[in-house]
């Protein structure tokens, strides 16, 4: 069943150890190595190595398959090592010989490598979207929450005042810039690496320029040993844009695991959304944040992972690359639910009022209380040491009105600024363009 | 000495080891640290926090200082604690009361924020014309050996015909793509946390824009505590795009040691570029190579260190901040490095000659017999199972001339659109902007 | 179903988010799960909390299912949230009250830091016994063939003699020194931390020691914060110990798919134990040992991902614990995988004789002409001169015998030594004794 | 000035790169180069390598230049490229033939190797020893502080009552798993390599049994390839252990952290070892552990780091091992200050009186009572129903008096068990024995 195998029967063992997860993990890039095929065969008649019958007999089939893929009645035998052997065998299975012909010009190499292309652009977007609906979120409720104080802490120590406005608002302009990031990844998985066969290209007259087009590629991996050298490259990439959000879902993670604490209490949350103990009704564990940031933090880990896997490894294929699928995978599918459930969290929590009222707050305005007497013209370090004078005497009357007027600040948020910075991001993916021709190639 | 001290002495082993390695590699920072003050004491002015006189003579002293420390003549001394700390001290000394003044609206926090995005912005600047320098390098050995063959390897195995065109221009173009994350890490180093203060904003009524402008940022870190967020993320992303680039260096290191290794014996360098041994005489170590390689995996490994330091850390500064630079300053410059030497290396490799007539590399060339037929109609798996027969009976006669004709193939590089590819990376830097700039606010 | 559950619902998507895969992976602690329980009954009716009877009942169906999941019977189904409710379910279903008395004194948290500390010696015993096997392995190959030579290298370039024996031997003793890792590993895991409740203790008058005598633990993690704090602290500790068994076998699989490679040819594999092309008979694809390399540098990186989902974190339980599993448990199945199949491979392993002969090899022998002419008396920087001069004049007549005598040499492999080596660290491990109290719990 | 350096003159630029910070770095190791010789020079006059007379000359010299080590006063100087030059140099210098003639028998490879074992055993007694005083301090502030109690937290909420005594102690027991982790690492080091050559051992009748014992070493890395494969290993077993204390300090740093926070406010710090800000006076950063806890997350980060630059390499030496001593070597000298420092922020921790009073710590005694119950033979799922109600209605009413009994807990923490289990670890070290052989050495 392996299309390599000739005469010699590969001890079973070994089959079993080198197939690993492929059977199960393959499933994921299924629909991408139809598209991938589709885009393929129609080149191929185009240099002639299909008759244009042959072409609509295939582009038939596989467009079937597609179809059982959405719908879920897709799956890799156990007969089979993987995805594009499991395609290419119930193709011939259907339509004969013209399923044979097209594996011209392609190797199982590139034929891999555009899959996890097309998977990647299609996992990115749907991290972006997530991305993009929890940044709302958190600027609407920095917008909902802007006049409510906050402590704001440095050294963990009570420093400054902060407000909800600013706190909520932090995290979403860090995903803004997580998401030049992902740009990045976008970039270098939005190039077409097929042609480039086993890493060394085709003495078939191939047209890569038009698989680029048919599948949306922005350009292509012109370099067929460059192409190749993409694995791993591109898996690694994508983890680190992937741990970038994955870093600010921890901090925020952190931040509400303590917030929720007793001993600060600034926030809360529903009794069904935390899990609680009958005999201590106070205890609201935040198991869904301590979740996140664990997930998020083994998110952080993955790069170093994938480049612990490909380091000093020459150019060239190596079978090691297989493994890179095991946990990335997954942890894609982990970040857009750490993702989608952070906003459903979000939309359900609870504001503590009047945090600051709390004398233990007081000191929070000493720093007020001196630019007020530089305002007046005392110099910075005069006012300084005459504030900490009255502090240290017990003269000291805080300020509790917070008067921050500048850009950003706890009086002027400056989110739509922010929110212009996102969609100035999100317009550089231009997902639609990628959408139109996969539409194209299915029609 | 320290500025936040007041009556009680800190014990010295304390001190010792809270100010760490900061007066050597603050050094650094220390032209960056002026400029910020320039664009602040500006704005100070602007808001009526310094008179037009004391902005002269405060302008004055600072672009004095700049001047010494262009000309290396500006230390840290002992009794200070930091660059920032040295440079206020400095000026104080020597212009009285307004030296005093420039710290109003500002904390270290910020002031820290801002000298190391700018210190970042000339650093990316410094390693992307350095591998800009090494991509052109390579594209002109690739152009220059277009011709000569070279054993492509699958699984280290003999599997196809490659080039030293296809090689040196695999590089080339591995290095556009690390710099689409280089572009990333611009972008996120490019904006104005100056304002944020201590990470809670400030009660002045500062004009952040102006300071943005003048500095020359392409915007700001609007949101104050999002700006405090960013020390220790702008790290990690740097870290990761540099990452990025080291591991190109890193694998081209491991191909060149293996290529420059007798058994294969495809390269050479000049006796005074490699160590050698009396004994040894056919003995020449790549030493430079090693080392490169193990810089830029010592490189890969930043991220994740950085990562290490600052996960679960909740919002707001901490003084463990204080100690990314110990490892991410020293790598800039050990990447700067890698990719001068690199370059320097390569203007002097030597390429063998003929290396596929050696009869081990015969089978080479059985895939070009299989797709020949191929051409000539027979199904792919049909041709593929002839040449094997004919392989196995010893009767295969292999073709040695190459005709590959597709776009980044052995017979058309497409270095040109390569080269284009980096052109479009490289203009998203406007480089240009950020300088004049700087320039301006030195004038 | 969950045992803390009261009167609200918890939230489908909530619940399926934080019960992850537990339900998987759970599966492999289940026998270690009723191990901890049976100890923990018979302590709870030594003091008093369970009668003589219910005891009895108790044990009797905790055998019960013991033998369930050894035969393969048992499963945690999806109404229930991981394998301690199932158990106990289980139990109360088919016994009743007695049933519920069993998780007195006892908290979820010290039930599951003692299950994984059970499991993981179950595992360190698996793996020590597969480390020892290929060890075994080694040392034989290493004596069948110690007199066949084959280049060393450094720099990866050709350098001095080594041997086949050498070869074998050095990954024999380095495994020597992993288990050296694992015994720490072991120590670390052969501890008890049950009794420590919640991590903060119990009021129950319980019988620590007893449960610790009855479950065969060297010791016990006395101080109960202690007992929580190592939850992650044991995974890391046994992952290093992983690593270093991984990063052995990454290294000899490197070398052998160097080695395996045409331009060396040193050894190959019979054709069912590699993956070739019909079309490239020469190719013999090392893929077993790209994929133990593969593994084993996941591996590699796996306590660093430990690390970054535990650190900062403060001291007591936090439910990020949860997903310390899923790396962790299958790599370890992995690891003893790659041992046994390293194992099978190295069986078959043919080794090229009389590799020295061909003439690129022939500097090889320069350093015995140098210590050939150092032992007749001449200072040994002379003697480097002298050969050195002879082999530029092209005088140099090499001695193609090696006749190395010292401790570890080529002629004196000492592997006698090494096993004796080996048979020490083995020896300090006592399984004997954790399986003599696991079978008198089971009795 | 280079011992292998012929007729060529290598590039400058090279020279800088290829020595990088070896001069630097390398004075750590001076002594243990002059020990290593000393065994060397013995066992070469116990074969005839070296006269008798000559062997008193060099050891004399030796001696001398080690006095010269030990006073400060040796120095590498910028002619010469690395240590092993330098003393070799100043040997030949001083007293002209003998001292070229103790290069015999060996190579640069082996010297490093032995040099590194030497030194890393010194550093590791060290490390040891600052644990041991931590250990000691930690157990001293927990019977100190045994009845004090404290909140203890689960998912950081609070929980249960947790006490001074248990949270010092539960530091002091994780220091005795680390120093298990220490002890394998002890191991690996405490085995002799030299006499393994350039990792391919030597044709000379060396002695390496001899030289052990000289040298102290349990016993020695027999195979000489593996002798070499230690390299890379060694420092990564090492790191590995260095991490374990490190995240023990870094978990306890994180304790203090939020301890000392005004939230919570458990501990304190006399103000001259916190830093402050005199306008908030309330304000006692705590920066001492923010460093300590940064700079071991930076250790925990190494072991990794060294995996990456050493991963994939196949047998034998390579440059790139130079490397692994830039970040290693500071990362021992930090991990002993921050031990130190430490234990002197310890020796001056301020405990707080009577936190449990405070109302909000009311509900961590609900799990006591329904012990009590328990206890009186209700079913402990009942007991747990029957408080829990109470809690609802209102109407519990907590036991404020803590009964913990058993091994490790409140009342019984256990602490002579956990500091017998700790001297039982440190008597495998076996210090004594390697310190009196360097002695003899010396004498």
């Amino acid at each position: 069943m392996k299309i390599w195998q000739k005469n010699i029967e590969v001890n079973k063992d070994i089959e079993t150890f080198t197939v690993g997860r492929d059977r199960e993990l393959d499933l994921e890039m299924a629909a991408f190595d139809v598209l991938g095929s589709l885009a393929h065969v129609e080149m191929l008649e185009s240099i002639g190595l299909l008759t244009a019958e042959e072409l609509l007999i295939v582009q038939k089939e596989l467009k079937h398959i597609y179809a059982e893929i959405e719908a879920g009645d897709f799956k890799i035998e156990n007969t089979v090592e993987d995805v594009h052997s499991q395609v290419e065998w119930l193709l011939t299975q259907r339509i004969g010989e013209a399923g044979k012909k097209i594996h011209s010009g392609r190797s199982r190499n590139d034929q891999v490598l555009v899959d996890l292309k097309l998977f990647f652009r299609n996992r990115i977007e749907e991290m972006v979207h997530h991305t993009s609906v929890l940044f709302k979120q958190l600027i609407s409720l920095s917008n909902a929450h802007k006049d409510k104080l906050l402590p704001g802490y440095t050294h963990l120590q009570i420093a400054m005042p902060s407000s909800f406005g600013l706190w909520f608002g932090a995290y979403a302009e860090s995903l803004v810039d997580d998401l030049e990031l992902m740009l990045a990844a976008w970039k270098v998985c939005n190039k077409n690496p097929l042609g480039s066969a086993a890493g060394y290209g085709s003495s078939f007259p191939l047209n890569r320029t038009m698989t680029t087009n048919l599948l949306g590629f922005e350009s292509m991996n012109y370099n067929v040993v460059y192409a190749q050298m993409g694995r791993g490259k591109t898996e690694r990439v994508l983890a680190q844009a992937m741990s970038s959000v994955a870093a600010s879902l921890a901090k925020l993670s952190m931040d509400i695991c303590l917030f929720i604490n007793q001993n600060f209490g600034f926030i809360s949350f529903p009794d069904e959304l935390t899990t609680g103990s009958s005999i201590m009704p106070h205890k609201k564990n935040p198991d869904v944040f301590e979740l996140i940031r664990s997930r998020c933090n083994k998110i952080q880990a993955l790069p170093n992972e994938i480049a612990m896997m490909t380091t000093n490894l020459p150019s060239g294929y190596h079978r090691d690359l297989q493994l890179l699928k095991e946990n990335l995978f997954p942890a894609i599918t982990s970040l857009n639910e750490c993702l989608e459930i952070a906003t459903y969290m979000l939309q359900n929590i609870r504001i503590k009022q009047d945090i600051l009222k709390d004398k233990k707050y007081a000191y929070l305005f000493s720093v007020e209380v001196v630019n007020e007497l530089a305002l007046k013209g005392v110099p910075f370090r005069e006012a300084y040491k005459i504030v900490g004078e009255t502090i240290e005497n017990g003269t000291f009357v805080p300020s509790t009105s917070v008067n921050h007027t500048h850009e950003g600040s706890i009086g002027n948020l400056y989110n739509q600024a922010i929110e212009e910075m996102m969609n100035k991001v999100l317009s550089q993916f231009k997902f639609e363009q990628t959408r139109a021709a996969i539409q194209k190639l299915l029609a």
